[in-house]
């Protein structure tokens, strides 16, 4: 383990599953941790999962040389403010927010000193919210998007992709920018998909629904919270993924009015084609 | 077992598996099958699930009590025409396909002298095509939605609902028109999503996907034929659930784009209280 000391930021499926994981490493890092709810602090104490909690993050990050920020990204920016004063010198800021290029920007404007901000994004979690579903393997194998820019310090980006790998994850870097503009379609569009097919169903049919449709809606009881700062963070991008969207449904449906039985199957033999080359997708944890 | 002898016309992943299924109930009936391709006739006898096999549907109805088309919907018309005037004296005639009104209309419309259409539609399957992928389990209980009309003779109707009880099937009856209307919702449109969602994906992206996008795509992989033909016989139930899935897309993007937090949020809370009413699906065979 590259750090001795590791800050957690928000103890809900993601931090808490952290927490988890790095306590069962053979040589643990100190874990600190902060929750603002009481609650969550009794249980992850219960839970042992962390060595030392706090009610402030101010508190949390004192003597820490890694802190990972877990919480709803629209949370990140005071997160920072209120610790900045606090981090100790050589502290490496990292997180797991599903947005990159707000986050990373934040972080690399206000961490100054000679603490420094890398973006990480691990494709991990669960549609279950909260500390009671945190599991030590849900980071077990996963794929973590690691988000450098021109300004990130080589040293520490070296050392968060170290941590990510000391937790079996394997890492794929690629530029903030880059992140927010395919994760809009692999992530965020998928999952306004499942909320706006869940929001347009009629009276009685979920009734006559099968195993595609839960597939297809499975992942539409996410966090509100933090698909709220997802979409609010990703908008742009988001909303060119839905025009997108739109179009390709609007050459589908057009095809059907003209009965054009050819161009459909075209379109849908293509579908298959290419969703045939697809690797095998990480199971969901649930 | 209702029937004596039951006539299987289509012999894919779904008549396959109704084969395998009829042919380890504990009294079996005589079991006809018929393929249009040599090597799935040959294929249908090594594996043992039809008793007899046949290369014309005319052929495989002669003395079958019973009849269940199970090839892609838009080959059902032929079908019936095919081999009505072989058809024994007080047969019964059901399907397996997904769409009903129109299949419902046109069985109602050629079957005129004493045998009689009742409409079925198992919802179970998988996007793995063909015989090949068959399994006995398939059925188990699955559920069937049965689509009766004023027309249907109760006692065929009946006899049907039997049938599939004795496959551990669980039935629920729906008329032809409120069924398309529905299946729009729960399963077409769904399929469509999953197509178009593949259908979008730039350069790159799928290379950072996990689970969610695995679920959401799924069912993208499906029969082509199979679903080209469901899409334009349900053309203009489905062009509905477009748009109002499109309109419902429009609502979120308008209010991202005007960064009303408070709307999203409540969009989201909504959906997952929706979603957390929603019965555990049976998980897909795959």
């Amino acid at each position: 383990m590259e750090f001795r000391t590791v800050a957690i930021l928000g103890l809900g499926l993601m931090g808490g599953s952290l927490g988890y994981a790095l306590s069962r490493l053979s040589k643990p890092p100190h874990i600190v941790g902060f929750a603002h709810r009481p609650e969550v602090r009794a249980r992850a104490r219960k839970l042992g999962i962390v060595d030392e909690i706090h009610d402030s993050p101010e508190a949390a990050v004192r003597g820490a040389d890694l802190v990972i920020m877990c919480t709803p990204v629209g949370i990140f920016e005071s997160l920072i403010k209120a610790c900045a004063d606090n981090l100790s010198d050589g502290c490496v800021v990292t997180d797991v927010g599903s947005t990159k290029r707000s986050v990373v920007a934040m972080g690399e404007r206000l961490l100054t000193g000679s603490s420094c901000f890398v973006g990480s994004h691990p494709m991990a979690g669960s549609e279950k919210r909260g500390l009671d579903f945190a599991r030590p393997d849900l980071y077990e194998n996963a794929l973590v998007i690691v988000t450098p820019t021109a300004q990130t310090n080589p040293t520490s980006l070296a050392r968060v992709e170290a941590f990510w790998t000391s937790l079996t994850c394997r890492i794929h870097r690629v530029d903030p920018v880059e992140h927010d503009r395919l994760l809009a379609y692999v992530s965020h569009l998928p999952h306004l998909l499942a909320a706006s097919l869940v929001s347009v169903q009629p009276e009685g049919s979920v009734a006559l629904a099968a195993g595609g449709f839960g597939d297809m809606t499975r992942i539409a009881s996410g966090d509100a919270v933090v698909w709220r700062d997802i979409f609010l963070d990703n908008r742009d991008m988001l909303k060119a993924s839905v025009e997108k969207l739109k179009k390709d449904l609007d050459n589908v449906t057009a095809a059907l009015d003209a009965g054009d039985s050819d161009r459909v199957l075209k379109y849908l033999a293509g579908v298959a084609g290419r969703k045939s080359t697809y690797p095998s997708f990480r199971p969901p944890i649930i």
